[in-house]
């Protein structure tokens, strides 16, 4: 169901860019429907290679770099100007979908190539980048193509171990790669102009407003912290409860707080999450003594992050106080949001109003994606494709392929608008 | 430190019970001072006959009956009264203490010993038996021993296995005893008149309140639930919080109603406690889906138990329905407090006036023991010994050795009247 008409006939392959998709979904298939494709495997590198093929059906040039990334290049009329890049990733989460990252990249060479058919020529070159690793899974660590391509991998990342001790170095050689010469990956300083990323929103919005696409207006800042409490363990029977120090109740207590923080501003797009819990000694007549958990909180807005921040801070206090458990809070990621470029959202806003006949919804990202890399260093823009009951990371991911060609028909006419590009 | 003081000189020989207890700690050793002496192992085996060989001399005859008990036998001069049954066990957790259920055993041979050696013959028949598997951690159901006297072993209990796919029939084998003929193990209806046991309290009101020793009133009934809730996975950064399913906030909810539940009448000694939670997927970034958590819900007042019991029902039911989480409760285990007799409590409140100079604590027992079992066909009575702050199920585990003499010298008056024995 879609409750936006569309009022012009789409130009991409509709049929091309499905068949496409499915038969990239054949690497590394699990179950019916999902995909398992670490990065840097040997599904990673037959995915590589076919979506190479398809750059070259496409038009562009290709090449691997030493981080991984699958580049294909299509030389504009002034290669002295900021160049465009458009892409996603194709590596998977081990129990993943078919879709997540996989339509920003058949997508961009859909584009491109229906830009060659209808006969574009594009002033500013183009890129089409399949980034390596975004997921992160394997090495625990991820966004490693965008990072490596803008200068921002860290000391000793070639040394992270996957589950079996394979290091990344190790996985890169095998790959192909020659990981002595990573800083080679690294684009000079203002070459890269801007960035589009189509990908599925991976989350409920589209789908429950019943919309196929959606313009994204920023990447939320998460905020992760892991805390752990200390309280005392005793025997579940004998323990009066004003004596206990029940590290349970308190984290209990902590993430009812959390839900409440994050729900304060009900119209705020604010979200909190406790993901990762895990009890000591976890045995049903023993109090707990030892509770780890994470926070995930997010937001578009940095001062109402900071504030419930300050609130969840003042909170943990009283509740840990009271159950006299002791608290260690660590912060693992801290980052600001990033807000998509108004002159891209602008763009995307006139390529849609030639393709629908009201505007789309705008929208933040809680996820983050390899657009957040790329903030640091040029403009981005991203498009969003609805995706069933928003779920991702999971075999069940689904999304239709009318909403990825009509994505892809966005992603088109924007790349015809940011790359200058003239009909022949 | 302990407030009571002691107005008579103790009997009981306290070097030769301390003596024994460090001896039977170093079967099964772990650490400084914990115990790994899991039943029917050889370790347990080893301490078995260590146990038999101590019981030959206080003077009792003894026997290892077909589910393991060890059972030392002194007749008395009319031996068709019903006997007195004091004891406890010598198995241990993996990782448990050396003094919880040895203090009852050895404790009672050193009382009889010491009755024999002032020249007290009983009138009834008291038998002291060192119950196989009170703990249950092996084939993870406890009890066994005292439920084979009673009758009340369950239907396939032989072949429950342990990690290693040892099934309780093997092991017993392993052990000597003869699985074909359990119930050769059962006493005859009204056989067993009373039964006493000496346990440390493994909690912590003793130890605050500064009294070496306590009276028990009664086993408090456990209720043991599991509830499961299942929710809908997503991603932390972008399912908004109205549309989230999240089964680890409403656990978190439920978790802190319970407490308060528990809470409410501050005077009381109802106790409740989530001992073992664990959240699937379990993932940091991803809204848990399924989480399982187990309830412990104890109180001597089955009333109020009850209505706690209907309150949390009530207040899981509101729970899931606001968070649109489905609920699966399991009912694990519905015991009712079982309650010590008074006249026994009477007979121990009557020794202590003759050991101590002001009453002792009385105290519901939250934990249960063999006598949990033995209620069911006898009465009862339990002396509580007090261990350093209520730690137990655990290494570090500890008891003073004067407050073992004082509890055992309790045991020793209370046998004495219990058992209606006479001065030679």
């Amino acid at each position: 169901m879609t409750s936006i008409k569309i009022n012009k006939p789409i130009q991409i392959n509709h049929d091309r860019l499905q068949k496409r998709l499915i038969e990239l979904a054949q690497i590394g298939k699990i179950q019916e429907t999902g995909v398992c494709r670490l990065t840097l495997s040997k599904e990673d590198k037959q995915a590589v290679l076919l979506v190479e093929k398809w750059m070259g059906e496409a038009g562009l040039s290709t090449r691997i770099d030493a981080v991984g990334n699958l580049i294909g290049q299509w030389t504009g009329s002034d290669d002295s100007l900021p160049i465009l890049v458009v892409g996603s990733h194709i590596d998977s989460q081990p129990y993943g979908g078919r879709f997540d990252g996989t339509i920003g990249v058949i997508g961009a060479i859909e584009a491109i190539q229906t830009m060659n058919e209808q006969g574009y020529n594009p002033e500013r070159t183009i890129e089409v980048i399949a980034f390596s690793d975004e997921e992160g899974c394997r090495f625990d660590k991820g966004l490693f193509g965008a990072r490596g391509i803008i200068g921002q991998l860290e000391e000793g990342e070639l040394e992270r171990k996957d589950i079996n001790g394979i290091t990344r170095r190790e996985a890169l050689v095998e790959f192909g790669c020659n990981p002595n010469e990573v800083e080679n990956a690294v684009y000079p300083k203002g070459r890269i102009g801007s960035f589009l990323e189509m990908h599925i929103e991976q989350g409920p919005i589209l789908d429950k407003t019943e919309k196929p696409v959606g313009l994204v207006t920023g990447i939320s800042g998460p905020l992760w912290l892991t805390v752990e409490l200390k309280g005392f363990a005793g025997h579940a029977g004998s323990v009066p409860i004003p004596y206990r120090q029940d590290a349970l109740v308190a984290a209990a207590e902590i993430t009812t707080k959390l839900r409440e923080l994050a729900s304060e501003e009900p119209e705020a797009p604010t979200v909190a999450t406790v993901g990762k819990l895990e009890v000591f000694p976890n045995s049903r007549n023993i109090i707990p003594e030892h509770v780890r958990f994470t926070i995930d909180l997010r937001d578009i807005d940095i001062k109402r992050r900071d504030r419930i921040e300050n609130k969840l801070y003042e909170a943990i206090d009283e509740i840990c106080d009271r159950h006299k458990v002791t608290k260690t809070i660590t912060v693992d990621t801290k980052s600001d949001p990033r807000y998509c470029s108004d002159e891209i959202l602008e763009e995307m806003r006139t390529a849609a109003r030639t393709l629908f006949d009201e505007s789309l919804p705008e929208m933040m990202s809680g996820p983050f994606h390899d657009a957040l890399a790329m903030s640091s260093i040029c403009d981005f823009g991203m498009i969003f494709v609805r995706c069933k009951d928003g779920i991702s990371h999971n075999p069940k991911e689904s999304a239709n392929y009318t909403d990825i060609s009509l994505g892809t028909e966005l992603l088109y006419r924007t790349i015809i608008l940011r790359s200058n590009a003239k009909e022949e």
